[in-house]
């Protein structure tokens, strides 16, 4: 058999079912050897290459509906559904995307990429069905225990438990979701995994039920199995089962990696109608040693040894810090000095580096899974009470956090620091990840201090800044990755809220920043310079208070072009809070200005060099901005 | 005894157990009398009198912290922490708020007014509380059943559960939200409170533990309650607990009116460390036979009569409907026409009248519960099956969705038409319900189509627009109440799409205007022809995509000022938009342009007609900045 003769679902059903785990293994070892060259996210697509089989080899697909929350691990999915040949695209300009796609395949039913929207996603789509007329059609949510923290999956659970909706939810529970799992659900989850004295009378249940296939027999036999598994669980769990508690039957856990029972399972739920839970127990990483040990390394490890699991890491040694690590390093300085300052994460404690503060001050450390919302409320709630939090969360996923930005940190002008990682693009995981939205929607909040850092120096210095008394709701976004010193442990001082600075003095052209693009700024005025034209750098730190002083010098400077560089959109960001003063103030100079920002579409995946020439944000765009 | 007497906490606490009914009566009493000539939140705040006196008689408010989930039921609060005297002046222009606000009160610990961050915020104090070495105050969250379906509570629960923090969940528990409470939570609780084995064993239990107060029998008594409450739930209901899968001890149900259990079961839970939820079952409106009976219409009654209940409806008869009725009669006009149409409200279907729909066509209207994040991605995953839900979310509210609605249905262009009701200043409800952040925070969002209609016509014709096919996302905003046609039903007619339209010409001023605004715009005009001054109107209807053409021609017509008028932020909204094109396309008209829209502040409560002042977007403001 070949993994080239089975590209698409159709293809798979006219396999044996014994035929299916040699299937899954091909799967796996084309996973690993593909990633282990074509950086992708690794451990959660091993993890479920027995579900993608069975799910496809029992449903009919793409009229039945599969939605992946998240998305991560639906890369066995993308190489059965015809995308097997250029799976080593994944995630490359112009290739595949590293999640589901409605624009990439038919098999793709819904776009993930953000969590917890499966289940709601799935509800809409079995309502869908009802309303046509479509009785038979299958919709199924494959979703992590991780992302079923996730209030939406709560909202949707809450909803999907009343309804008489197809719909079959796929809990997909190992612990993980990308850091450790967190919360009352995952020791639940755990309990329920864990019980010996459930999981023997779970198996006599199924063994009867072996053998009692097809027909009305087979009916009974199900009815048979939905009052035993309940009465099992009752009597044996004391019955404590959140999901029956909101309407779904439960079924489960059972061992997502043995390919006969998920096909058992699958094809019994398969025919049976209404909202329904499978619960499924897999290890994140399965099939590659390093990776079941190590999920956290694991679930994107870059490039490494298909044979070993090695990493390969890059061996440029003494490089400088990220603005990661720099976060994470002086969010401990600080709190060694503060004892009000505490941090609190999403579920991504190592995708930030509050790992380290996690590490050597547990305490004052929260990592609230993936719950953007709460974390915000929670913010909020400690700096009622006079502490200091550090919220860091992933630009685009603080989207989540919008409400409670507003409602409960700015209407309340409390000392929450919100730390926005990942802003700006974030190259490979492209348009549902790029933080692109935040300075143009956090602008019009009042009460909020908007800043980002141009180095390393800056953010610790706004850090710093941001945790002195009485300094308010305090926004501080800074991209992925990226460095400019060497030398980041800088001493800290405090900066004046609302000021920029020139960094480079200049006749001719004026370049306004704000944040990381200041570099490309910087170069851009070098490559004038070359040109003969003198270009002036000014880097505004603060995009709310705007620093209208320092517009009113460039007012007064007489250059010939006053050009605005940004990694936020264009519509309502940095450059629009420059023109909207200038047209009031200056209205002379609104001729002579250029601005340069993320268009008004959405950015594709890519590496962020090229995504930024397609922006016209990269530092020649800047040059013929100031010049054509 | 007086009401007087008792306007602080302290005072409550001198009373003996038995006067604490005589006091919840008086309350009720002066609720009810205040409220029928001043109108509030009547029907949540009646519920919660007996737990209100009963919670501050146990704990020692405000050092114990208090947070009411929205706030709505919080008026016995207010009057029982010293705002009795000023209760009369509840949601007036410089009066008391309609909900708990940090800077009114020491004994309103945390701001609410949206649902569901109550937990949140009390497991930030309870940890803050930890932190500093405080581990004596508790922290009590009330949240309603309704509340609890949004996804935050779960994420709020799903971490208290896991920590040791000193936090009291209050459940109040009456099957109502604003509407009926939805979802399978809501059967869920039904099921436990109506279990009559439970209740009687629960009984026992509560008689054993009578008498045993003090030391530590006491402590004794209370492990023996924990175990046996844990025990009776599990044994009589197949302990099927959802709290205490999430890891938090569960307590009742008990009847949130009989104060001597409320004072004993508060006592003793008073003195048990760690994370709990007590349910109490609560009568919306009790009290008042109407409110009882009618929780829905008495939730904000308006005027009514103190005696008899009766509500003191306006007489003035055959009055115009509002944008609310039109919204409600038009969606089934157009569903009757096109059956790919639903409707979705999450929890306010009274309010936006989509309750017409679900009379009419109650298999194609879906009520979600307290849920925006799920309403939404349920629309998209309609949507995605062809489907045209019309999703229809208070403005203010809808910024719980704004994740979702970037990441499901722009970045997928799916026809989900959301329609925004409550936007720009709603009034008595004050900043946490204001719609002015819509705007800015849509328009950076690629792929919408965003409209306001300036009267019921036009709201039908971009309702009748926004279902026709591959119209793409599709935003409709408006506002609470008004009205400008009695003859609302008009013959509806396809917009074209990024068009405006010039209402009145006019030579010297140009009013720019999106949405209802454009009455007052009409209005200054006016005003402005009696002193001489020729106005054009220019009314854009859709502020994304723009009317540029239309920018052209405004932009020929050489008039001496070009104002742009809006009731929603000026920071990055419709005024932003225009500048942003004239800058670059007709730099020689901005320093002609005047933006009026709300200030960067968060705006108080109050009747619309002040608070326009205060922002100057009155008709005599247009005028104003069309001449000074």
């Amino acid at each position: 058999m070949n993994l080239h003769d089975i590209s698409t679902p159709q293809q798979l059903r006219n396999l044996a079912p014994d035929q299916l785990q040699e299937v899954a293994d091909m799967l796996r070892k084309y996973i690993i050897e593909t990633l282990s060259t074509h950086p992708g996210h690794l451990a959660s697509s091993l993890g479920t290459v027995e579900l993608t089989v069975a799910i496809h080899y029992i449903f009919n697909t793409p009229d039945d509906k599969l939605i992946w929350d998240v998305g991560h691990q639906a890369y066995a999915h993308k190489i059965l559904t015809g995308r097997g040949e250029s799976f080593s695209t994944i995630r490359t300009y112009g290739g595949l995307s590293g999640f589901p796609k409605r624009e990439e395949s038919e098999y793709d039913a819904f776009g993930t990429g953000h969590s917890s929207t499966s289940i709601s996603a799935a509800l809409g789509m079995a309502t869908a069905s009802e309303l046509q007329g479509n009785t038979q059609r299958c919709h199924i949510a494959v979703i992590g225990d991780g992302a079923l923290t996730g209030g939406e999956a709560f909202e949707a659970l809450n909803n999907a438990g009343v309804s008489k909706s197809n719909i079959l939810v796929i809990l997909n529970d190992n612990g993980i979701s990308i850091d450790k799992a967190v919360g009352g659900l995952d020791g639940y989850l755990m309990r329920i995994t864990a019980s010996p004295q459930y999981n023997k009378l779970k198996e006599q249940v199924w063994k009867r039920l072996d053998g009692t296939q097809g027909g009305r027999r087979h009916i009974r036999s199900l009815n048979f199995f939905q009052r035993m598994t309940s009465t099992a669980k009752t009597a044996l769990l004391g019955g404590s089962n959140l999901f029956e508690s909101l309407g779904l039957r439960y079924f489960g856990p059972i061992d997502g990696h043995d390919m006969k029972q998920l096909i058992d399972t699958l094809q019994r739920l398969k025919e049976m109608k209404g909202p329904k839970l499978l619960h499924i127990v897999t290890t994140k990483g399965k099939g590659l040693k390093q990776a079941e040990q190590n999920p956290v390394i694991y679930h994107a490890p870059g490039k490494y040894n298909a044979e070993t699991g090695q990493q390969i890491v890059s061996q440029s040694k003494g490089q400088p810090l990220k603005y990661q690590d720099v976060f994470g390093h002086t969010i401990i300085e600080l709190a060694e000095q503060n004892p009000a300052i505490v941090g609190i994460t999403p579920a991504m404690p190592t995708g930030c580096s509050l790992n380290l503060m996690m590490e050597r001050m547990p305490e004052r450390t929260f990592d609230v899974g993936i719950a953007e919302q709460h974390a915000v409320t929670f913010a909020a709630g400690m700096a009622a009470q006079g502490m200091v939090p550090f919220c860091n969360i992933y630009s685009s996923f603080a989207q989540r956090a919008y409400d409670q930005l507003i409602h409960d940190v700015a209407l309340q002008k409390l000392n929450v620091v919100m730390c926005l990682d990942r802003a700006g693009l974030v190259g490979d995981d492209g348009p549902t990840h790029h933080g692109v939205f935040d300075l143009a929607a956090l602008r019009p909040i009042p009460n909020l201090t908007i800043c980002a850092p141009i180095d390393e120096h800056d953010l610790r210095n706004m850090m710093y800044t941001a945790q002195l008394p009485d300094k308010g709701p305090f926004v501080i976004r800074y991209p992925r990755g990226l460095s400019v010193h060497p030398d980041w442990h800088s001493e800290m001082e405090e900066l004046e809220i609302g000021k920029g600075h020139c960094l480079r003095e200049g006749t001719d052209i004026a370049l306004l920043s704000i944040g990381h693009p200041g570099n490309d700024a910087l170069s851009a005025a070098e490559k004038l310079q070359q040109q003969g034209v003198s270009a002036a750098v000014y880097d505004f730190r603060f995009l709310k208070p705007l620093d209208i002083d320092m517009l009113d010098n460039i007012a007064a400077g007489n250059f010939k072009r006053i050009v605005t560089i940004e990694d936020g959109l264009k519509i309502g960001g940095f450059g629009s809070a420059v023109e909207e003063y200038l047209s009031v103030k200056h209205p002379e100079q609104i001729s002579k200005l250029r601005i340069l920002g993320i268009p008004d579409k959405f950015i594709t995946h890519g590496p962020v060099s090229q995504l930024k020439l397609d922006c016209s944000i990269d530092i020649d765009s800047i040059v013929r901005a100031s010049i054509e």
